[in-house]
C-alpha cells in the first residue's frame, strides 16, 4: 500500500514521510525501525486516554480511572484499531517475518500503531498526535461501560454464571507461602466440573480475584 | 505558605489558582482534592520524561529507555523534587494527617507534585506542563548514568561486592512450582553470612535477578 493512501486513512499528512516509514518498519526489515518510536508512542496514548477519561468521568476516582485506562489501552484494542486503519498492508517486514504472518500479528500491529502516534508527535507536535489518539479511540470511549469495566473479577464471574443459570464458583485456598510480613496466597477457583484456575496474591482476597479474572477470561474467550 | 510564593518556586502563575489549591489538597482535608489530578499528572510526567530520554539517547533501545524512565520517574525522585520545591509547607491536610507527619510523607508529597503537573496542564495547556516537567527533571537527567542504571541487578550486586572486597553472592534454586508450560522458579541469594533474599520469576535467571535486586536494595539502604 502506498504511504499516501495510508495517510488518508490516518487523516494526517506527514511533512517528513520518513517518520511514517520508520513507524511501519519492523526490526526484521532493518534500521531505522519502529522500536524506539513505540516507547514514545506508548507514553502519548496513555496520556491522551488518561485525559479523555479524566474529562469524561468527572466523578470517578483515581483507581477507577486507572482501571478504565488499562481496559482501553491494551494490546487487543490497539491491534483492533490497527486493523481498522489497515496498517497490516503497509508494514515493512523481513522475509521470514512476512512469511510467518507477521503482518497479522497482534503484537506487531499494536506496536506499529503506537509508533505511528509517536511519528505524528515528532512530525507535527502534540496537538495533531492528541487529535489522532482522540479520533481512533472515539468509538471505544463511546462503547465504554464504566459499571461493567469497574466491577471486580469475582463479581463479574458470579454475574456471568448467574445469567447463564450455572452453579457459582468455589474458591479454595491452596497454599500460603512466605514469612508473616510477606505472605503469598494461592487460591484455586473451580467453575463447574471442568474449569480450574489458580490465582496468587498478597492476600486471600487478592488471590481469589486473580483466579476469578483468569476464569472469566477463559470463559469469555471460549 | 502563600500560594503566590509557591507559584514563584514553580515558575508558573496560575490563571485559575483553584487548580493549584486542589493539587495541594489531600483527601483528609476534603473535596476537591488532588487524587484525580494525580492520575492525569502521572501520565504527563511519564510522557515528558519518555520524550526527554528519547531525544537525549538516540542510540538506546526501547527496553533501555523504559528502564531509564522507571529509574527516573519513581516515588523517591518525585518526593525529592517535591521537597526541593517546598511543597510540604503548602499542603492542605486534615488535622489527623497533619499531626501524624503527612506533610513530610513521601507518598503524599510525590502525589501532590504529580497533581501540580496536571494542574498546570489544565490551566495552561501542554506546553507549560511540559516545560515544568523538563525543568524539574533537568538535574536528574544530567546526573543520569545510563551505564549504571542499565546494568542488570546481578551485575550491579557483583560489582558492588567486588568494590568492597566482599565474597560474591551465591544463588540456589529453592523450588520450581507449576506445570511445565507455566513454571515459577524461586531462588535464594546469599550474600556473606547474614543477608538472604529470595526472588521469584518465570525462569531461573529471572528469579536470580529478582533475588539480586532485593539484595542490592537492602545493601544500598543499610
Amino acid at each position: 500500500m502506498a504511504l499516501d493512501r495510508l495517510e488518508q486513512r490516518l487523516d494526517y499528512a506527514f511533512s517528513n514521510p520518513r517518520l511514517l516509514r520508520q513507524a511501519l518498519t519492523h526490526r526484521s526489515y532493518g534500521q531505522p525501525n519502529y522500536e524506539r518510536l513505540e516507547f514514545l508512542g506508548d507514553s502519548i496514548v496513555n496520556h491522551v486516554v488518561a485525559l479523555a477519561l479524566f474529562e469524561r468521568y468527572p466523578h470517578l476516582r483515581e483507581g477507577e480511572l486507572s482501571r478504565l485506562r488499562a481496559h482501553l489501552v491494551c494490546q487487543q484494542t490497539l491491534y483492533e484499531l490497527a486493523l481498522e486503519l489497515g496498517l497490516g498492508a503497509a508494514l515493512l517486514l523481513g522475509d521470514g517475518e512476512l512469511k510467518s504472518g507477521g503482518a497479522e500479528r497482534p503484537s506487531i500491529l499494536s506496536d506499529a500503531l503506537e509508533a505511528i502516534i509517536a511519528a505524528i508527535y515528532l512530525d507535527g507536535g502534540y496537538d495533531p498526535s492528541k487529535a489522532f489518539v482522540d479520533r481512533i479511540f472515539t468509538s471505544r470511549l463511546a462503547l465504554l461501560d464504566p459499571d461493567k469495566s469497574l466491577k471486580d473479577p469475582k463479581t463479574r464471574l458470579q454475574e456471568w454464571l448467574q445469567a447463564r443459570k450455572q452453579p457459582l464458583p468455589r474458591y479454595a485456598l491452596v497454599e500460603v507461602r512466605g514469612e508473616a510480613h510477606a505472605q503469598e496466597f494461592e487460591v484455586e477457583c473451580a467453575v463447574g466440573e471442568r474449569l480450574r484456575t489458580r490465582g496468587v496474591g498478597s492476600s486471600r482476597r487478592a488471590a481469589e480475584q486473580a483466579s476469578a479474572a483468569d476464569a472469566m477470561n477463559q470463559l469469555e474467550s471460549s
